[in-house]
């Protein structure tokens, strides 16, 4: 019998949500289209921008009184499909196992939002769209963006099309969990909970120096065109560069010890220049399997994001921002193993939080798969998420 | 007045030594020239590899029964230039604090030889140098080395040239560890005291992973033009951002946190994009200079020695490779915040050799320095290898 993989054996856990059996629906909306009821969206830089358009997906019901409704935020690669599974072929949701009847994130219960955000390459409007200026992609021409332009936009959907003025809570891991920090401090009356994940409040000089290496191996490969690619059918070797860089950020050296340890993959060919141990297959396969999904300037774009992100920067303190928090509940979670975004990051928010005297549970879980334990460790999770959720 | 960087307060504490005063001499010596008195090196790999040039330098006097001599090995980027400064415009050697008259390596007893490993770029053999079949550089025709070779290669040196035939110590951190590890494993009766200085018994596969983005960031660089561009003009990008990415591990979060911190080197451009944090600016810094000292071929040999380094390849176990290990003493070290030879790889060894009943000294010396510690916390290695040497 064949071996389950990690991935498998959480299907069988937690079985594939049905598109059906969440009521999973797909849109996009677009606005900021320079009129009076609809101006264009004021970015953080400055710069006015639109339109944009915005693709998102939601699970469940909106109730009557339209207050049932979650916003999840998502990390940096991921888009608007976080749960169900429409057929056979198609990819399941990155947090599916999350969400669902009789899951945290109650599809029975809840009316569940996220859309792809702005700047990303997966249905909303990014350096790949094209500018109706000049009727081509704006490749570097887009406007440098952050993670409060990413809400702001967000806040468009929520009020503009879904006629959402209140959320029953925001969560998000990663830079999702930014997101979810940006809203709770920009708009704290927003929602009733707010739960940020695998997150900080900054990013380290150690991470925004990783992401460095990824912009600076997309920037230095030719074919990347000072991002004008569109029309060229290379492979962007530089784009997987950067994805197999930033994959050995998501995992832990423990991980990458119990996943590969130092298996070769051709033995009696050991000291041929060409073979490789099988951490390095894997890195390589994960980068070329990226550049078939993600658009080069997006993760330029977006990365950046990550890095001019500071919740303290609006403020004298990073005190003084979080004190602007007035969620009911915040549920703060860490991983023990997570070296990309360390727990300390995340206890310094929970600490400054508890300090204010604001309705803070923190948690750094244990774990051996790094940061990308928010995606994998639903055992831990769930039971957090769903105290959390009926507790508001 | 001017505040002092980390390098000019540590060349205050510890005068960088004139030449005369340690009595440097630099040369070079060419081997294995396919004679019945000088068979060519045999390779790991089982390849036959010659003639061998290996450029080398001393410090202090070899003693008329030539048994004061110490080998220093050295790392990965390093070069025979140990030790002194040859006039105001030369480079200090990298480890000069550790070296000269009462100094720990005391050049008024010890006889001090580092060389250039075989694979290198700094007046040794390597991909760079000229192929006597072809009359062109070896490129990637340069068969696969590994820690071994480089050893065997030194020890032709010492014999061969220096009619050495036993060593007072041999010393080395990082992947001059590896070559002291393995020096003492293979030729046990040929050391008294053996010295591993953040290294490791095999790298991890995160750290091999490291070594992957460097390789595979050179190898995707249109201008490596597969090895073959010694005589192209253009500046290797690709080493460039192995280098970077090199720095990263060298570091540690608390160290970049210390050094760079969120530090923007244009606070009031902060939303431009191409405006930098001061960590971003400091490893293409660090990235540029080094293509002007290193041979991206060099580099690619090097670092895949370093993921073949495995001292229980060739035994059952790694015990018993160990426990051929004969020195008299052995000093092990390792430093708290190093992440790429993370502390418990060095504990590991320590505590085999422990158990197998040898003279091992072993500390894990607290630094935020990361990797890097090796060659700064001189304050606290240097106690530790003159006691060292004075106990052998």
């Amino acid at each position: 019998m064949k071996e389950l993989n990690d991935k498998e054996q959480r299907e069988i856990k937690y079985p594939p949500n049905s598109a059906e059996s969440i009521n999973l629906k797909k849109g996009n909306y677009t606005f900021a289209k320079n009129t009076e009821s609809d101006p264009l969206l004021k970015l953080e830089s400055g710069a006015q921008f639109g339109p944009i358009t915005l693709d998102y997906e939601t699970y469940g019901n909106l109730n009557s009184k339209k207050d049932n409704a979650i916003l999840i935020c998502h990390a940096l690669t991921g888009n608007a499909h976080v749960a169900g599974k429409v057929d056979a072929n198609s990819e399941i949701g990155w947090w599916d196992p999350i969400i669902g009847p009789n899951r945290p994130l109650d599809t029975n219960k809840y009316f569940i939002i996220c859309s792809n955000i702005l700047g990303g390459c997966s249905g909303s409007t990014g350096p790949h769209s094209i500018n109706p200026k000049t009727k081509k992609p704006y490749g570097m021409k887009f406007p440098t963006i952050t993670i409060k332009d990413m809400v702001n936009a967000q806040k468009r959907l929520l009020e503009g099309f879904f006629n959402i003025s209140h959320l029953k809570a925001v969560i998000g891991g990663s830079i999702g969990g930014m997101q979810a920090l940006q809203w709770g401090v920009t708009y704290p009356k927003f929602m009733d909970g707010l739960s940020v994940i695998a997150s900080a409040s900054k990013l380290s000089p150690q991470a925004i120096a990783f992401n460095k290496i990824g912009r600076h191996a997309i920037m230095i490969d030719p074919k990347w065109n000072n991002g004008e690619y569109y029309d060229l059918p290379d492979d962007l070797d530089g784009l997987a560069l950067a994805r197999m860089v930033a994959h050995i950020t998501y995992l832990s050296d423990e991980a990458m010890q119990i996943k590969f340890g130092r298996k070769h993959s051709n033995i009696t060919e050991y000291f041929d220049f060409d073979e490789k141990f099988e951490v390095e297959n894997y890195l390589e396969h994960q980068g070329y399997k990226f550049i078939k999904r993600f658009d080069a300037n997006s993760y330029l774009y977006l990365s950046k994001a990550m890095d001019l992100f500071d919740i303290s920067r609006d403020f004298p303190s990073l005190k003084e921002g979080l004190s602007q928090i007035s969620a009911n509940k915040t549920l703060i979670i860490s991983f023990s193993s997570d070296w990309l975004f360390p727990a300390y990051h995340s206890k310094e928010v929970a600490d400054i939080l508890s300090d204010l005297k604001k309705d803070i549970t923190y948690y750094e879980l244990t774990s051996y798969h790094g940061h990308d334990s928010f995606l994998i460790e639903y055992d831990k999770i769930n039971p957090l998420v769903s105290d959390f959720l009926n507790k508001i």
